[in-house]
């Protein structure tokens, strides 16, 4: 029986940077790696592995094929530039050790239990977080994800051919494998603090993910006017970073104002030359909130004729308190994701077996405005819960990522107990379809 | 006799995008097209080509060998990203008029002609503006220049070899080429509005150039802490963009206050994904002006004990105005380069034979921001002077750059009586050394 430090503690090399922080793309050689870790820990228990046609993987205790569907648990390997070593990697790892647990207490399934690693969680080679999810239910189209391009202009086509493994005339949704997934529960470490600022009466290592937040994505277009930086007179430039700055500023407004959570961290500056001044600058928005009407609330109202007209041609000069809000932008949506609502009847069976230490309290139960393989599952159809492992620092996506040795046992307890009972009860039928 | 208007013609479709730019990046085919072209002008005149160390395109009417050094004129055929088709390529197509009207005139020179294509003026492809002629004069040592690498991470070293054409090992500074040019002259499109503005009677298609502004680069990065776009609360985040607003916004305070120019207009946001609160942003600043200390006084006084304290960590709450000018954000200097001015006494043979049209005026003398292959040889030593052309719309490195047929023919006129008198009148000593 291996607990979940000793797992993590041997993937902690692959793919670290000299920074600390992890360089874990889909399909690069530290990826490859990963996968073979994975591999070698489901062969090293036994377990069968498949392959899906989105190429995530599935090792199996017991054959869902003639004994499922089955108990699904797992998250994935993959990491943002200077990534942590808990976001993904906490979930797969504790999944063994879970399946470990059980073993260890002679639990006797009546159904298969299924430990998946999702491909390209984060998105961070081609620009679309949850693409091994999203493909394995059909939720983005095959043509439409191998076109995706990665940052030196391969083809995620071009990079799964040279890889191998996967066959590029089956890639996309997967029915099969889909079939064989009754109910599925990820644990992940908590991006927030949420636990780790609860007061000691109140004190959980542990909390069962209600829902993912809404979640919108929007560009913004600056237009400017190329020209020389060493000889164009300031009154005579239409400088688009002038605006920028001004837009950094009214999206951290617009956020305070709405209560919600609005992020500009991408930018694109054409030409991005030193000497000159841009002809155009694009940045996005990233907007989340707990409901709906938050995350829009970040855009405001679109601007009334007099906003227009005091706008001017550059958008200068109008704060985003000033009535217009960010609509005056003209912000493109890229994306839009509705909440994700977990299932309520599977996190009240979750609640019943995961509680506080020392405590008659019931688990913390939380919203997260982070993007999960869980949401994409929960999306198409299938009963989902989700786990979150207190992060002392509550910083995620960085080296400074964190969680306690002891609260990762703790959630390797509550997953092994959640995981029990849905191998072990007959479940209610409305929750667990697979038993219908 | 070709006339400029046919000589840029005959070159307008060379590495334009479908925007109207031009994509002209040292040594792509391009480049190579371009050099080809300026080949097989210099043979349909009888002119003797020679390639220096430094990969410089030199077409020699007489022999500099025996009967130099000459008078050499000329400029690049490079662009910027999205540039515009007068930038360099008017100064070489205007010498090769200025050639054809020479002879045409029967006018007999008494010393060599030289014609000049710089290699990379524009620094567009390795990030070093003037690398041919900062090479063929040693200004840089050929090592760093040969280091370093292109968008792609190719080396120069890499593309050269990989061109053919210029030797490795004899790359760089060029003793006998820089023996052959007595004095340089090179005309370009004015890159800003001082003549396009000139009241109706000082109007002037021309202007001789008296000196470059001084010009420094400072690099500045902004810390910040990596974390998770969609779960990190407002008021735990250390987001370096919000330091980006204020830092554009305070360059531009600090160029308003200094009576300078100063650009923000390359930015690095490290990861730069939509969901990650970046790590790092580091940002450049370019500042021009006509004396040093305008230049200098972009970046103010030093951080005083008080403004330290009270800038605290992030640098936030303190504008440029108050007190710790752009220094409190801690610019890295990446570049110096002290005003040039141009030869005095070469400057007044200028002023001798360029005039104004229809008027007794002499033609204006103006400086300029931006930096030229002229400057270059300036410092290295070289009697030098520039002459402008009128450009309407005053802006460059951009499509809409722009030249009146009529005033390209004005500039092709004043060149070619300056060359009549560099190349047939026994010159002052002081002026032009090659006499002495």
């Amino acid at each position: 029986m291996t607990g979940v430090g000793p797992l993590l503690e041997a993937i902690a090399d692959v793919g670290r940077a000299p920074s600390g922080g992890y360089e874990r793309f889909a399909w690069t050689a530290h990826d490859l790696t990963l996968r073979e870790w994975f591999a070698a820990e489901a062969a090293a228990r036994g377990l069968s592995l498949v392959v899906d046609r989105a190429g995530n993987q599935w090792a199996w205790w017991g054959d869902p094929d003639t004994d499922g569907p089955g108990v699904v648990t797992g998250s994935h390997l993959d990491s943002v530039p200077g990534g942590g070593a808990f976001d993904g990697p906490l979930g797969v790892a504790s999944a063994f050790a879970a399946l470990d647990a059980l073993r260890a207490a002679d639990v006797v399934p009546v159904r298969p239990l299924g430990i998946v690693n999702f491909s390209d969680e984060e998105g961070a080679r081609f620009g679309l977080a949850c693409l091994g999810s999203r493909a394995v239910t059909g939720t983005v189209g095959a043509d439409r994800l191998l076109a995706l391009r990665d940052g030196v202009g391969d083809s995620f086509a071009d990079v799964l051919a040279r890889v191998g493994g996967v066959r590029l005339e089956h890639y996309g949704r997967d029915d099969e494998a889909l079939a064989r997934v009754g109910v599925f529960v990820e644990l992940h470490v908590e991006q927030g603090r949420y636990l780790a600022d609860l007061p000691p009466e109140e004190e959980a290592p542990v909390a069962i993910g209600a829902a993912i937040w809404p979640h919108g994505r929007w560009r913004v277009d600056l237009a400017g006017e190329a020209n020389h930086a060493g000889t164009t007179p300031l009154a005579h430039r239409h400088d688009p970073m002038l605006d920028l700055a001004r837009l950094i500023t009214d999206v951290r407004a617009a956020a305070e104002h709405a209560g919600a959570l609005a992020t500009l961290a991408k930018v694109d500056v054409d030409p991005n030359g030193v000497n000159a001044i841009p002809s155009r600058v694009r940045a996005w928005i990233d907007a989340r909130a707990e409901t709906e009407d938050a995350v829009l609330a970040v855009l405001g109202p679109p601007p009334t004729a007099a906003t227009k007209s005091a706008l001017g041609g550059s958008g200068a000069g109008i704060g985003a308190g000033a009535g217009g809000g960010l609509a005056r932008w003209q912000p493109v949506e890229e994306s839009w994701t509705p909440a994700t609502v977990f299932d309520p009847a599977l996190a009240a069976r979750l609640a019943d077996v995961v509680g506080r230490p020392g405590s008659d309290l019931p688990a913390p139960v939380i919203g997260t405005g982070a993007g999960h393989d869980a949401g994409i599952f929960a999306a198409a159809g299938v009963p989902t819960a989700m786990l979150f492992v207190r992060n002392p620092t509550g910083i995620s996506h960085s080296p400074a990522e964190s969680a306690e040795a002891a609260d990762c046992a703790a959630g390797v307890r509550a997953l092994t107990a959640v995981l029990t009972t849905l191998l072990t009860d007959a479940p209610a039928p409305s929750a667990l379809p697979f038993e219908t």
